[in-house]
């Protein structure tokens, strides 16, 4: 049924993209579907002992005020324990380069809001983030694609897109959603110089990051920013990356908690656009989540999430290798919680969708995640989410799917 | 310190309103100072033990759940808890009509984002809520506005301001941010026709309307579209109306929860903008909220914090009575959380609130609640934070910097 709003919001969207990620997740509610479509954590991992024991203290010792209105920037001892707990990973900035977000979707937003007018083109890898396109796509932007290979990015096709004037590139360094890839150290280093020379700003989102099972943790785009700008270390960050991440695939992502890192006046006015949007995150939220996350705890949680999804990601790499045809291709991650496969051009991935769920099995087709088109026969698989013996079953029942779509379509359905 | 950021946010952030708020919120966190300028509950009142107790359920019985991803509408418990209690308000609606929002700050910017387009004119009562003014100017919202008297919106003096085209109108029926005043059953009556006759939506913010002190509960003015547009009742309203609420007055703000009461598919397209906004809020929140509220808590603790506030009221309206310049008018709401000052034109409140904090006193000058400009002698006073010995001696110290400002400039600064 319309009613007489419908045209009251017609042009606000219509370059809405189709919902692909909730009707998929529709699907994953399904009990007999093994599910490797949404981007959902181990929920077994959650920390539910210590999330009860910092619901605990907080109320009790600290109850009223986290439940009353707080400021927009978020909880100082929280951002205070990000800027140390990000130093590790070589991020060196000031609590004041630090506002808290709802989720780093919230981060996406505002920084849509605060950067995108209608038809600015932004720079994308191809295949990229979908609900970063949703985001961006609300305030009408429109995209300047850059294909990536097992290195990431491909920088050295870049320039012919600087040119086309970005508002900014959106970049995903670290085993990027959805093909799983690292950015190269010696790619990174030429990116950041290109976008220095063509003045074209970057956006790094780095959920993964923390996420690393093997090989060596790569610089963060923020960082060799700050060393290429020579204001590193002296916490006053003032370069050319806006960098987000979140608690989401750490601690929970029910909290909806994420950060975002950049410049002070780039954070001010953030803060200004998030005022308008939400006040503030869940003070609440926030302060459970630094009760849970303080004093080593999420550091060691981190350790354990990257030895289960290392062991789920090399079962399903083995279980692939084991079962599926010859002629489809897959990425193999350092860490994070996706991998890529590509199937022959002959094989829709859509297709091979409704075939997989009579199979009792899901995944996301990968055209939804290419920004200008193409990828059709292209998917992404999630291991994090399901059990060992769910991944086994999982991907026999993928590639029972896969051999049905690739037999001979001749012999099931006749030529008339 | 500026970076190269500024310029290119500059065409985004140009018609920002500057941050009173919350400027005005760090003033309040000074311990020596009355303040009066926040729209904060009575902390004293925040239900600490039943969230205990509820935050234990809910992680004991549902922890994976309420700390992983969930859908973008909201807590399908939380909703249908929603829809029963609406009803007993006069709303009578399906849980399809119903998403779940990060509070109704987030309803008013969802709302922007999907109705706005830049240089669209909003109608709003004069003076009306700053954080709407910020919500919609983010998408570049230009304003009209219809002045406002002890009876709501005058009504009678609509029409030229429909005449304009605006988008939609913007209003606060009970107890409005910042005045108090409530729209009489009449001007409702008379609201809903007009807005039908020129056909111009509503977006009617309820964050107070639980909590009436005296006099008799109004129907809301989606209830009254429903009844004028015939679908009342039946489950499938397809008005002209867009209602939203909030729990941060009857359970706590820090949660950050409100919601959207809309047209199936206004709710549908208001999800898939909160769906690329945060994905949803949080779930942890939301589930917790719902053990809180359920089993009639809600009712009963909104029958408490009536009293509490009604008492703070009284003994506010009773000093400013006694201690009060004779030349000084005021709202006398019969609900809510603030009232509504006006000085003689000689005042101006932005001058006032600097002798008022030399006396440790604040309140918010009504000038940036006038989205078109005026109310320079006119100041909003809240009167739900302040205990009653604090009411007292901070209406003494406002009478005391009226008095300074109304005192014959001449002997206090002799013309030279």
């Amino acid at each position: 049924m319309t009613t007489p709003w419908a045209q009251r919001y017609a042009l606000r969207t219509h370059s809405m993209s189709s919902s692909a990620i909730r009707e998929l997740l529709k699907l994953t509610q399904q009990p007999d579907i093994i599910s490797f479509a949404g981007g959902l954590p181990a929920p077994e991992l959650f920390p539910i002992e210590e999330m009860k024991t910092a619901c605990d203290v907080v109320l009790s010792e600290m109850g009223a005020r986290a439940l009353q209105y707080s400021t927009t920037e978020g909880y100082a001892p929280l951002r205070e324990m990000l800027a140390r707990h990000m130093a590790r990973y070589g991020i060196k900035v000031d609590v004041d380069n630090i506002v808290i977000t709802s989720g780093s979707q919230q981060a996406l937003d505002l920084i849509g809001k605060l950067l995108i007018n209608s038809g600015d083109r932004i720079l994308t890898e191809n295949p990229s983030y979908l609900g970063a396109i949703q985001a961006f796509t609300a305030y009408q932007a429109q995209y300047v694609t850059v294909p990536i290979d097992d290195d990431g990015l491909q920088v050295a096709q870049l320039e012919a897109a600087l040119r086309t004037g970005p508002k900014f590139m959106y970049i995903l360094p670290n085993f990027q959603n959805p093909t799983g890839v690292t950015l190269s150290l010696t790619r990174r280093y030429d990116l950041i110089a290109l976008a220095e020379e063509y003045g074209i700003p970057i956006v790094e989102d780095d959920p993964y990051g923390q996420l690393r099972f093997e090989g060596e943790h790569l610089k963060p785009l923020v960082t060799l920013d700050a060393e290429y700008e020579g204001c590193e270390g002296n916490g006053s960050y003032t370069g050319n990356v806006i960098y987000t991440s979140t608690f989401s695939k750490t601690l929970a992502p029910g909290l909806r908690l994420g950060w975002i890192v950049a410049p002070k006046d780039v954070v001010s006015k953030l803060v200004q656009m998030k005022q308008g949007t939400d006040l503030h995150t869940s003070s609440f939220d926030q302060m459970v989540a630094y009760e849970v996350a303080r004093g080593g705890f999420l550091d060691k949680h981190v350790r354990d999430i990257r030895e289960v999804y290392r062991r789920r990601r090399d079962l399903m790499l083995q279980t692939m290798e084991e079962t599926f045809p010859a002629e489809v291709r897959w990425t193999r991650p350092q860490g994070g919680l996706f991998l890529w496969v590509t199937t022959p051009e002959s094989i829709n991935t859509t297709e091979l969708l409704k075939e997989a769920i009579q199979q009792k099995v899901a995944f996301v087709p990968g055209h939804s995640f290419h920004p200008t088109g193409g990828g059709h026969n292209t998917l992404r698989l999630n291991f994090s989410n399901a059990s060992e013996d769910m991944i086994v079953d999982g991907i026999r029942r993928m590639s029972v799917a896969l051999k049905q779509q690739l037999a001979p379509q001749s012999l099931v359905f006749p030529v008339h």
